[in-house]
């Protein structure tokens, strides 16, 4: 059994052979649900941000692979699998650096393979062992964010004032978030003082979702702009730094929202600890190191325009990396479900979830 | 003779008894002058940044003490010399952190109260030796411009890439700028490969103002959001930044638009120079240390909002400290008109400026 956790936001569902999909380029202004029938529209809902947040992706990915699963009018085994693979191909080639969205999708595609041996002329049940699949995807993800909750608030002191960065809340996740299951779980225990969050530029997660859901969950928050962490950092407001991660490398490299690094050398240079919340699925493995992670450029717009409203001259250049590396010498702690992991990362990541993905 | 300098962008223009003021909040989008004939529209388009930036509010202090004492119909000095008094305090209300304001407008007080010492009775001159002290202060400030410009550039490696924060340009002095003065000077002397500008939150005066008035001038430069930063100087893409300051105490500490302060670590972090550009009347001896210096906290408004839309939930928290202190350590070097100053700060400074503010 899933135990309750303590947010009612749910950012995605399965509901009656449809996903529910809370557009969360709408909020906080408007709180609108999508009704998503096709995997190209989820696919097309991932690319836009509608649904966001690397655990959060893996669940979107899964409910997006079994609604292409069900509309598959295929006739035999073999050609059921090719359809569900090209719709896989689709929704991975979505977002390149969130590690979970593949996870998740290989996990559905293996399901697909095992039953397509297993099943040879019951077509017709594939897509409800896919979906039975997506649905563990989600709650392992809900449980694990609770387990993680627990384990990251006994590091943080009673009496914290805690920062952390663009959004890796219940918005981010299935339920309760990761960095936030952290500030949820040790608000309830009575540690938080305080907590600020960044607005998180160019997209702004953190005002507009972090600030929103905290806010829905009557946790009251600083906002605060990117540029000013180092100043509250500097005059000791700060206790310490919770922030999700997207993928984290086998040496405990982790690829994050653009300008984590900074707030992470900030955290280092006044030595205050810097925590990553994140769940097992968001190590990878496979990557050595940051460097190997693939960091995704988006529009120049996202940073030209805001909300629709130009803040920049025509012609001027532009950057636009969504996320960067912190190395892993900057991480205090990973907060896993599984426990809380420190350097050496290179052999304790390992060991924490060698099997498991060599398993599959 | 004031050399011509190599930008026709003039913030602020005394014109046959008024003010012609570029208004800078309309920019990049539209290009407005406005007319100011009243001190007390210039107090308030000193409040509302229509015009800012340490050494441009300077002259606009300056230039509004002017128009106080144009429209001052009192028959004798006494009586001249309080109304002329109590329109400075007016001006100097309105920005706290920068000393330069505070700083013109001593220097016209100065000039008002020996005006009435030697021309008793003809207060008539009055007005037009504070408008020529006004006319001393905004040349001054050019030509110590292009003198920040040519002592900063022999510090830009050939073939540099250089980062900048908020908008120490034209648009923040009388011309050329300071820090962008030596974005100029090195420039034009081909030492630039690359200009990094950050937007410079909340306000944007980066992705307003120096991507706007770099662009004017033929400089390309690279639009970043602030949290960017990090991203771009861990990847060795930067060689130097530099930036203007609204104050720097006698120990070297700068006061400077929010966010300096995590430039300057990061800087330190990766051994790259960090450079502060500004002229000597920036330099507050009388403030020992930067936290003597007060920080101005200014609308919440400005940090929910971008040019009027909403980007966060309604009932958040928000701080909004227009700047912060860059300890001197950070501080690789200061480059003012009179040459460029190094650690130790204390003895340097004083030494650099010490005489001058004392005469005062």
């Amino acid at each position: 059994m899933v135990p309750m956790s303590s947010t009612k936001i749910r950012p995605i569902e399965w509901r009656e052979g449809r996903v529910r999909l809370l557009d969360q380029t709408r909020l906080p202004g408007e709180v609108v649900y999508l009704d998503i029938t096709d995997y190209r529209d989820m696919a097309q809902a991932i690319k836009t941000l509608q649904v966001r947040g690397a655990p959060a992706l893996g669940v979107a990915g899964a409910y997006g692979l079994v609604l292409a699963a069900q509309a598959i009018t295929a006739g035999d085994c073999s050609a059921f699998l090719a359809s569900v693979k090209k719709a896989a191909v689709e929704l991975r080639a979505t977002r390149p650096t969130a590690v979970n969205l593949g996870w998740a999708l290989d996990r559905l595609l293996r399901v697909a393979d095992q039953g397509a041996r297993e099943a040879v002329g019951a077509i017709h049940e594939l897509p409800l062992r896919l979906l039975n699949e997506a649905h563990r995807i989600a709650q392992e993800d809900e449980a694990g964010n609770l387990a993680i909750g627990r384990h990251g608030a006994e590091l943080v002191p009673q009496g914290a004032s805690v920062l952390t960065h663009c959004n890796a809340g219940a918005l981010a996740t299935s339920a309760y978030g990761t960095a936030l299951g952290v500030v949820r779980a040790a608000w309830e225990q009575g540690r938080i003082r305080r907590v600020f969050n960044t607005e998180t530029r160019p997209l702004l997660q953190g005002a507009r979702l972090t600030a929103w859901e905290l806010l829905q969950d009557g946790i009251q928050t600083t906002l605060i702009t990117d540029s000013m962490a180092g100043y509250f950092i500097h005059r000791g407001e700060i206790d310490c730094v919770v922030v999700g991660a997207d993928r984290i490398a086998a040496n405990g490299d982790v690829a994050n929202k653009i300008g984590t690094y900074t707030i992470a050398v900030l955290a280092a240079e006044h030595g205050i600890p810097f925590y990553v919340a994140a769940p097992t699925s968001t190590i990878d493995l496979s990557v050595p190191n940051g460097e190997a992670i693939p960091i995704e450029e988006r529009r120049p717009e996202e940073v030209t325009h805001i909300q629709g409203v130009a803040t920049a001259p025509a012609g001027v250049w532009v950057a636009n990396p969504a996320f960067d590396i912190t190395p892993h010498q900057y991480v205090t702690a990973i907060i896993t479900e599984k426990g809380v992991v420190r350097e050496p990362y290179q052999e304790r990541l390992r060991r924490l979830v060698g099997e498991v993905q060599a398993a599959g």
